[in-house]
């Protein structure tokens, strides 16, 4: 059992989402995820299990695997519905207790996927997975994730980048809040006081504030738009 | 090795109560369950061992287990006192480290439990325990504990409801900071803006605002009153 | 796996240095520490592997291990620079994930220190580790770890008492922002509105106030001066 985090902000479904798809590829094929950022529990969200490169996620329907569904690997989401696995007496609110948790662990015993429930083709996406192309040969993406030492991280992946733009990274514009952002390599090479942009540790192009908090000093909130262009 | 949490208020015994209730029997029987929120330590506070019905609580004789005595199950109490299963040089700040964590270990590998001290007839219990029945076919609660996304849970159970008060549980008033609420089946079935209560997924009464904080709403406290009555 | 914390301040490497020396002497010997608090992530600061009496430490050559070096032990620093036990895509960012976990897991395997790299003389030693001896017998130390429960730790421990001072514990002055502290040997020894000392489960001089937070009284901050004088 790896305790990954358990200081996702109530309801940001969305946060729970990028540190899913951070994490999971570091632990060894065939590991189970759990994730519960959960505020429909108990109403018409399905709890589901996501079966996605010999990997398995177990969690509810709300999008908090969303990253997931775009790796392009061969996918399976099951509707989690044989009730014999999950705790007897099932309260209305706490699914990771009684539902997810006790079928990620007969999963782990070796119960085929299959018997949890029926496959289903349409599991909910968050809207926060990809950047928009604008004209002009720009992409607009968003923070989607502001982590605890105020860095902000985008949509916007190095594989987005590099599809998207008809430039050579180095030759990009970054407009975050009507500033100008330089692309750095590491923290270390940003200023302390003034934002820079980084490709981070999960791919994902980051502003931040080297050795300060970025969240403040920028004023920045989940949502906001960051502009990408050539220069 | 499972850490529940480590995120209890400093010196918040009566939170730590419910949290030791909320999760001890989803573990096997025969778990060490060892808690820590002890501003005594050092003090006229006496160590303890619980053994309730084949489980093992260890840690300060402050209340912390109060929930435990009221199980209604078959209870012993051992203050203890031998020093050959603590460290060596046993601090007069860190229990939790050179006291109680060495006596689960040495439980945990089969010494009897009456190796490490005496039984005890009294040990010391927290008033929360037991909501006040009232004249007038009413019973008086209080907030025992206020969670991360702002829940407000009360000292009020299922059990209490059935066994106090002579209405089906879809009858009753609930009354909080002069405000009546009404008693849903799960979050979603609440308001954004309004406060309603649910029985919670450790048979309290619970009293929330969905995807909101009621705590910030409601400024509510730990030890305010909540009022059930008939209607 | 044992998770001490995750809750250090952003780029406080004090405070890790001082959790560091707090935790690991309670390990069995043998025992790998992973360390990382990191500002200077992908700059020139080099990775490390410190082999200490027995017990390993990985992380950055920060000061993050500054007590360490203290504890008078036969020593060896490796600067780790062998790129075959990293992993294969290391991200100019996250050093804990590609670089440090990854060595820390291949030394469980039985790797020879040696294998990582080059032994150096010269780790980053941070100043917090030792009070200044005054003139007129008196000892200057300082505030270099806050606590959750607001409890101000100082680099003074119960050794530089006994050695740098010629008075017994007992008749010590302690004095910190123009107030007077008694030493008291456990937390409800002292009173709940005004600060006082204890020796604590670490061995350091710490200032506290009974159930009360002493940060919050005291506007405490890490750097503040603490004197030591006999009376």
């Amino acid at each position: 059992l790896v305790d990954i985090t358990h200081e996702v902000d109530p309801y940001d479904v969305g946060a729970a989402a990028y540190l899913i798809k951070a994490s999971y590829s570091y632990f060894p094929m065939g590991t189970i995820h759990m994730g519960v950022v959960d505020p429909g529990v108990g109403g018409q969200r399905r709890p589901i299990l996501v079966e996605a490169a010999g990997n398995y996620f177990v969690g509810p329907d709300n999008g908090i695997f969303s990253f997931i569904y775009e790796q392009g690997t061969e996918l399976r989401v099951i509707h989690l519905t044989a009730r014999e696995y999950f705790l007897k007496d099932i309260g209305a609110t706490f699914h990771g207790r009684d539902l997810f948790a006790p079928v990620a662990a007969w999963l782990s015993k070796g119960i085929d996927p299959v018997k949890f429930g029926e496959e289903i083709r349409d599991p909910v996406k968050l809207p926060l997975a990809d950047p928009k192309v604008m004209g002009n040969r720009a992409v607009e993406g968003r923070i989607i994730y502001i982590d605890r030492f105020g860095n902000l991280i985008t949509n916007i992946t190095q594989r987005h980048l590099s599809t998207l733009l008809p430039y050579p990274i180095e030759n990009i514009h970054i407009t975050f809040k009507e500033q100008i952002l330089g692309l750095k390599r590491f923290y270390a090479e940003g200023s302390k006081s003034q934002p820079h942009a980084v490709i981070n540790s999960c791919g994902h192009l980051e502003i931040f504030v080297y050795m300060n908090n970025a969240h403040q000093i920028l004023k920045a909130s989940v949502g906001d738009p960051v502009l990408i262009k050539g220069c």
